[in-house]
């Protein structure tokens, strides 16, 4: 309505459109926002697809999440982030993250599935070009991957930041994708003689691997040691 | 040379080509097939990117290699597999492996990296129409998740197949690119007294979880224990 108030709080679900409505399994599409920021906020590469002479292109790329605002970034020599830079009114893109959680494998082939959690991304990425933005960019990268980390690193420096591009895609056309739980078999399967069940993904990190030539009495950071 | 005989064994490696040449970090990039094979055959879930409506999309699939094929599933309600086979003379994708490795941490913000190795596959996608070459592609598929399964599961009947859509893709304009090691900090940063390394990725399954319905005395079969 003409000269009400802007909503000081996003609505809690995203508007479904055409693009992100699924054609199938239409039970495993989400919308909510707490939803989509969770599998974000899990993972540090995405896969990001932009259109180049008529063609698609999906290249991983690093992102962080600030807020509806979803960040890549890359050297202003990469091809997504140059084309972006010249594009008007910016490149069209679609960023998926996906996370493998488990293999699911049922008495008939046809049933083996994957447990998994994924966010599509539809919309237009725009170039970043103000330096505080991107300086404040950077360190959300950084704590995206290791939080904790930007505040214990030496700051990026102006000519750093010349080198580097940063896009900013809005989280406006999104959805959530998930698979959990067991297998979903044929009633008439359930005798055959197959093991069925769910294999878990081990997820984590192994022991850190320092560099050999740190200052002296540099050990490994608390953040790093509660992961 | 006109007349010439085939060659009858593939080049070692894929030729570069435009879009497979990278714009920067060309020390990161191959086109050794072995190196190629090795990424693609470690991983299952790909990322497939396709233009609907002028627009990229990307969607996270499970896919196969046989030999110089890579063979992409899914619902023949699905979008990709709807306009692939809708297509003609097919449907121009873009498809991506990435496996994440280690989370470099340098002393500089800008010099923070992940170690990967990722391929992407350029390309014409095409339908496989022929039962008895999707009954193969399942198979593989299943396969290729659990190496050993296929023979220890109910094959797929007419119906199941019917509902199955396939994509085949050859590996003709492919890249493969790997960041590998540790730190690369510039000189004047190495005193700095932050921690620096690489904290590597575990990798991984945990215990397998059978479904509480198998047939009596169904146990954990070989190729899953040893994993």
């Amino acid at each position: 309505m003409q000269g009400s108030p802007q909503p000081t709080t996003s609505p809690a679900a995203y508007s479904a459109t055409d693009r992100t409505v699924p054609t199938r399994a239409a039970h495993k599409a989400s919308y909510d926002r707490e939803v989509v920021h969770a599998i974000l906020d899990e993972g540090y590469v995405c896969h990001l697809g932009f259109v180049r002479d008529g063609a698609p292109v999906v290249l991983p790329t690093l992102y962080a999440r600030v807020g509806e605002t979803l960040y890549v970034h890359g050297s202003t020599g990469s091809r997504p982030l140059r084309m972006a830079g010249q594009a008007d009114p910016g490149l069209p893109v679609c960023l998926t993250v996906t996370h493998v959680d488990g293999l699911v494998l049922a008495r008939s082939a046809f049933h083996h599935s994957i447990n998994y959690r994924s966010v599509v991304v539809h919309g237009v990425a725009h170039d970043v070009t103000d330096p505080q933005e991107k300086l404040a960019v950077l360190d959300a990268l950084v704590d995206h991957v290791v939080p904790g980390r930007a505040a214990d690193a030496r700051p990026a420096n102006k000519r750093e930041l010349a080198a580097t591009a940063v896009l900013r895609l809005h989280l406006d056309e999104v959805s959530a994708k998930t698979r959990t739980g067991g297998v979903n078999d044929e009633p008439e399967d359930l005798a055959l003689p197959h093991w069925a069940g769910v294999v878990p993904l081990r997820k984590g990190y192994d022991t850190p691997l320092p560099e050999p030539d740190l200052a002296p009495g540099t050990g490994v950071p608390d953040y790093l040691a509660a992961r």
